[in-house]
């Protein structure tokens, strides 16, 4: 018979699930006492807080504990990156049925682990309840390294629109697992499948894109078209994105004429691959890593190659 | 018509909700970005992080919305005291069903900012999805300003026990709620049912601790005496409390003559008022709004006039 965390207990289950976590540089005291400790040496510390639930954020059927693991981890540390900062700990609510097997809910914590890893943070407290469902409520923090947050609101006409890392792909995955396609049959579609398992944010871009000068910055969390719209009205100004810089790939076109959708809808709107997407002066030239994807001008609003991008838009809870 | 979450959608619910909160001397970047910026003058960070569910932490016919906003701030900023630091910031994931009316998730925002005011923090960030039922991700950091953290595993033979808040109340209340009492009939008891709905740990007390010394300390969430056995674990002590100290109050007497039940198990195992309980050196002496509850001997476990407490036990998820 498979071990449930209710045959192991809280205090074994914690037990078990910290020691599969390293200690970092970062944690000066680790998980087991009221709170942990995390070095600041920046003296600026950056918090970002996500849920994650069960059915809504994810399904067990579609992916593994492992995967929720890296998915839970990336999405908080990308906010992170997409600040300008190197993150350090991460913090992990987890709640769960006590019928949930124990090896569900290691294979999470491994999945949490190596996506911190990833990151270069490592996992540094956190809390275990029991729930009908799973959800987990992740905080992660960074370091700024001395260097200033690049906020939503410093755009200025003339930058330069960049994008690290890549976008729709974990839509399109999404919406093979929802129509039930034989992804595995593809090595392009299984990549897909895979993005949205598992997304891969470039985190070290994120500071390297602060040290050129980067004014704005985000991740692609709800889609290009409506996280580029937070940017254009913080910071007063329009993007107008280059088609041609945004082509779909193969993988993200067979996926697209199989299923009957617009590879461009899932690169403007998809998110939840946690891309980063930046405002640079032009002097700042294009990191390695990253690619030109448009450019800021006056006015208001997100534009394709000039055209309204309305109807492209995002993700809205309780919309 | 009452308006809903869904009535209003995401965007406008985290303009209403994030105007509610006083912007803090410690938030540099509050909400809004991808992160949220927090002063952290001490080059480290305390961080602890907690669930609360529906249903299982609290029950929206026993809590308002403000209530719950108090005590989920509560027992986060409670652990972040108890390790002797000074509550900086608070970080809210917020799940609820589009059906929620915004007066209750206002209400609850309303409550977190109180809390928080309470302990000199503020909210500066959070994270908004929708559930079929309401959870909540609280994350709540702190400043050591220059001192060591206190940690469980410090508590010396010789050291003095300190209780600073109190005990057994609010599960008292609870245990009148269960049982359907008319608590509203009598002061004291309200005053028990208060206890539960919003408890009131006393913030100040955890730099105030540390500053004089403590050598362990932390806060009663699952009861005197599993907390303490915590500490007298970690430290490789015995903690032996004063039953004289702990006597139970008059409405903890009259409550549980009501309910039949024994007001010492309250004091000794109920948790969620989230109390601090720290160890002293006798050179410390005791603090203004501390009182001495026991003292820390050489061997193991927690013992009350030198009896064992077992059976005296506390919560334990999936137990």
């Amino acid at each position: 018979m498979t071990a449930t965390l209710r045959d192991l207990g809280e205090f074994e289950l914690i037990r078990a699930i910290t020691a599969r976590f390293a200690r970092g540089r970062d944690v000066l005291v680790g998980p087991g006492d009221d709170a942990a400790v995390l070095a600041a040496p920046d003296a600026r510390v950056v918090v970002t807080t996500d849920l994650l639930l069960e059915g809504r954020h994810f399904r067990r059927d579609w992916s593994s504990g492992e995967d929720v693991g890296h998915k839970a981890a990336a999405q908080n540390l990308a906010d992170v990156a997409a600040m300008g900062a190197r993150p350090t700990g991460l913090f992990v609510g987890f709640a769960a049925p006590g019928d949930l097997t124990v090896d569900w809910a290691l294979a999470l914590a491994d999945g949490l682990a190596a996506e911190c890893a990833r990151a270069g943070a490592t996992v540094a407290g956190g809390d275990i309840s029991s729930a009908d469902s799973i959800m987990l409520g992740v905080t992660a923090l960074g370091d700024l390294e001395g260097r200033a947050p690049v906020l939503r609101s410093g755009a200025r006409p003339d930058d330069v629109v960049v994008l690290a890392g890549s976008v729709g792909r974990a839509e399109a995955g999404l919406a093979l697992l929802t129509a039930g396609v034989d992804h595995d049959a593809n090595a392009g579609w299984a990549g897909l499948v895979t993005a949205h398992r598992r997304p891969r944010p470039p985190y070290p871009l994120g500071p390297t894109l602060a040290a050129v000068g980067a004014h704005a910055m985000c991740d692609v969390s709800d889609g290009l078209v409506q996280d580029l719209g937070h940017i254009a009205t913080a910071s007063g100004v329009r993007i107008d994105l280059d088609p041609a810089a945004l082509a779909a790939d193969a993988p993200l076109r067979s996926a697209a004429a199989e299923l009957g959708a617009d590879p461009l809808d899932w690169v403007l709107t998809g998110g939840e691959d946690h891309a980063l997407v930046a405002c640079l002066p032009p002097s700042a030239g294009v990191p390695a890593g990253c690619e030109r994807i448009g450019q800021v001008l006056p006015g208001t609003g997100v534009t394709l190659a000039g055209r309204p991008t309305v109807g492209r838009g995002g993700w809205n809870h309780f919309g």
